[in-house]
């Protein structure tokens, strides 16, 4: 798929004592970048929570090159890379002030309410084929 | 009522690039106090949410003197100080290294789980019994 | 002065069980939309503090109304509505879906890098200035 | 090595609102650990940082099986696995309601104050002995 660009600045409060933004934060941000993905293709995460439709994170890896500072803009690079239906992975990059900051990726299923698997084909249809086309176009 | 303390170490994502504890999160510090204290009493937060009583805050105040640091142990003293069955009030003291850091106070209703205001003497007289114990006590 | 307005979205991460922005994170939303105004006013937070100057937080008020809701959108209007050179002090409101949500505010000092007070007039006098005309104008 | 077993409570700021902790607070969680870790075996890492030896995280991989509730205690059972006197590696357990819950690792290396990297063995020889009796014992 295309890569989406997710932008913003460093907050104050995300920094720590070392003086760049604390390792766990760049987990947050992987996750502003993905909810701005789905919400770009049409699939706005609130909805599908609100539906009934739960996606947890089955992991997460993230590998911290150069630090983000406070006060800097940066961007997130995401992808969808993987979905087949049950599961799904995104690769993520950061970048800011023109460098490659930081790289990882987050896999992901589909939950009901009940905490149950949802099988994204039977269930729905349209959202995965949307999701179907973000993977392979 | 008797003061309750709740101590613990200042964690390292919770100082910010000026060296200290970010701000904000003294705040958390106080929820962290409250639930302690209503715990200790025999009102552990989580059966009452469970339960369908929710406790939201009203309003929250911090006054910051000295900085807690990384690494340094400090105390939550925290007292209800006022109860009428509709609305409670707390106060709080961070103290570390023998030194009063932060004061601060946060109000709080009760609400059902449809967001509706709870009498308590009403709908839980043991737990209004309790809480009129505490802040006279 | 005229009130700046700071846009943004809720992240996922700043909710919690409650189903709502937890209370903590106003204070959060407080300090970029400060950080926000200053730099609008030409004086970027970031390069003050490297310049030497720090600005931190003396107290914190927030009075919460109505909820703010993950995926919806909000604005912080922020007014800087005193300022002595020695102290100052801004207001804010939360708006999100038309809704006056959450109001607060937070006062402040400015301190060197050994923490001793700064007399804003003899010291940075371009910044005093600023800010004067910033709360009067 | 032996296990370091980190115990705590989980805080109510640190759910979300699909009622269970966020998954970006492991992530703090094994930081908490590996700072109890070292400070157990006399490496407190707050005088290590102010003798001017930093140990930013390199990469981190986190596997969420099941997930850790409000109120519920936890348990982080982290080991150093790998040291080098260049880099190191940390491996993590989360524990709760006797489950586990989550795994997860941390790789790290040495930093001087100019964030150049440190060779422990000759500018720390005592802090590279502690460590490598621990990854070996």
């Amino acid at each position: 798929m295309e890569v989406a660009v997710y932008r913003r600045k460093v907050n104050y409060y995300e920094t720590d004592q070392m003086g760049v933004v604390h390792h766990s934060n760049y987990i947050r941000y992987f996750e502003e970048a993905r909810i701005d993905l789905m919400e770009k293709v049409g699939l706005p995460y609130a909805d599908m929570e609100e539906n009934g439709l739960i996606i947890p994170v089955l992991s997460v890896e993230c590998h911290y090159g150069k630090p983000v500072l406070f006060g800097k803009d940066f961007e997130v690079h995401s992808r969808l890379v993987k979905f087949d239906g049950l599961k799904m992975e995104f690769v993520y990059e950061i970048w800011s002030e023109g460098q490659l900051c930081t790289t990882g990726n987050s896999k992901h299923c589909f939950l009901d309410k009940d905490m149950k698997p949802v099988r994204m084909k039977r269930v729905y249809p349209e959202i995965f084929q949307k999701m179907k086309e973000l993977v392979e176009g």
